[in-house]
């Protein structure tokens, strides 16, 4: 480890599910060691954010070499784990709305409007479950499990059914929902520039509604555009149907 | 800065373009510091990452605060700086191929099927430049600049025009380009597996060519589904013609 990093943070970082989970995927078969070609020397563990008692992100330097040529690959790793976003369509009225939350988001020094999204909290993989809740403390509506439909479960197989936002520096790996429903105008009015967030976590959060057919070209947010290919071609394929909504409660 | 940190890098860190770019952002009209709602206490420069001589990537811990409740915001910052992304389509014998880089990426532990990318290496905002380098590095073909379309640029002026792939963590800003054109059978034939990269920058990146329309579903990539979404929405709108492709040299 760097210097700065105290010993009961490396073993901490060591037994981390993020770094774990990371050797795991080294070794798993679309893994870089998989085929043999590559050889991991060592690792350099640079620095740790805690999240209360938890680990919340890891920033480490991997040592992998290509056994041919001795060349090192670029290895700088910024360790953040899994998360979810939720693509929300609300049709009333004839119009379909997209459910999005506006916050500050210090690493762009900007305030962006996004999907609700959020990071799994422990390693039980419980994308759908988190999705769930993050829609909860983001949006305030309380979503049902089995309506959520898993876009990114239309993936091929070799993908892992998750997407990498930004697979040049960072693990995050990512599942995308869609939830659709019906509701009343007074639900979109309710919902228009509604304060969520927790609070306590520091989240100021804003809600705010677009019509469908304007969102793609109104954010910033990668996991807006994601989630837009994503439903697009699987409506195209007949895997989401065009108009399946459900009347809420 | 935490304790490693040399007071040279330090200076380095705070003189750096990331650096700056950053706290550009905070005061820029979309900024968190814009309505003077939220305060900037403190910065603790956490990591440096040396690329030869230029800084590659920072990773800094802000101190923001909501002046009304007092309560601070997440604010770790892994800093990498604008990058692009280019979506080639190629048409040849009535079919459309996408040209694709398949590389080793140390942070997800993976061998990843990606658009060709790469992040720009100075502060002179050349977009178009690095997306037309890029794209000669990793799948060895010269594009020109005319012939590049801008997807990004159809996005509201409210985004900058750029899209954050992972705004919770990463400051990354990314411009998303299109170039389409008409090949012969035998470029295909060339193109596919071929081996690319900078070696002496560990780039081992081999050449994938995918059909157009399996695409969505053939990568891990948010990159690939974001330009999708751009692309396919753009289409719709008349902002990009459906088959305006024109014949190679």
């Amino acid at each position: 480890a760097t210097a700065g990093i105290s010993s009961s943070d490396f073993r901490d970082a060591i037994d981390s599910s993020l770094f774990r989970n990371w050797l795991r995927n080294l070794e798993s078969e679309s893994g870089i060691l998989a085929d043999g070609s590559m050889t991991l020397k060592q690792v350099l563990i640079q620095g740790v954010d805690m999240f209360g008692k938890r680990i919340g992100f890891l920033k480490f330097k991997a040592d992998i070499f290509d056994k041919e040529t001795g060349q090192k690959v670029p290895g700088i790793v910024f360790a953040r784990g899994p998360a979810v976003a939720v693509l929300i369509l609300l049709e009333s009225d004839g119009e379909t709305y997209a459910v999005l939350t506006e916050q500050v988001r210090v690493p762009t020094g900007k305030i962006v409007l996004e999907l609700p999204a959020g990071m799994l909290d422990d390693d039980k993989g419980d994308f759908v479950g988190t999705a769930v809740r993050e829609v909860e403390e983001e949006i305030g509506i309380k979503l049902k499990k089995e309506d959520m439909v898993d876009l990114t479960a239309f993936l091929d197989p070799s993908t892992g059914y998750r997407i990498f936002p930004s697979p040049g520096g960072c693990d995050e790996e990512m599942s995308v929902f869609l939830y659709r429903g019906q509701v009343e105008k007074e639900t979109i009015r309710q919902l228009q520039g509604k304060e969520t967030g927790l609070r306590e976590h520091g989240e100021f959060i804003k809600v705010r509604l677009i019509p469908y057919r304007e969102l793609w070209r109104k954010t910033a947010d990668a996991k807006v555009l994601m989630s837009i290919g994503l439903y697009e071609m699987a409506q195209r394929e007949g895997l989401v149907s065009s108009q399946r909504l459900k009347p809420n409660s």
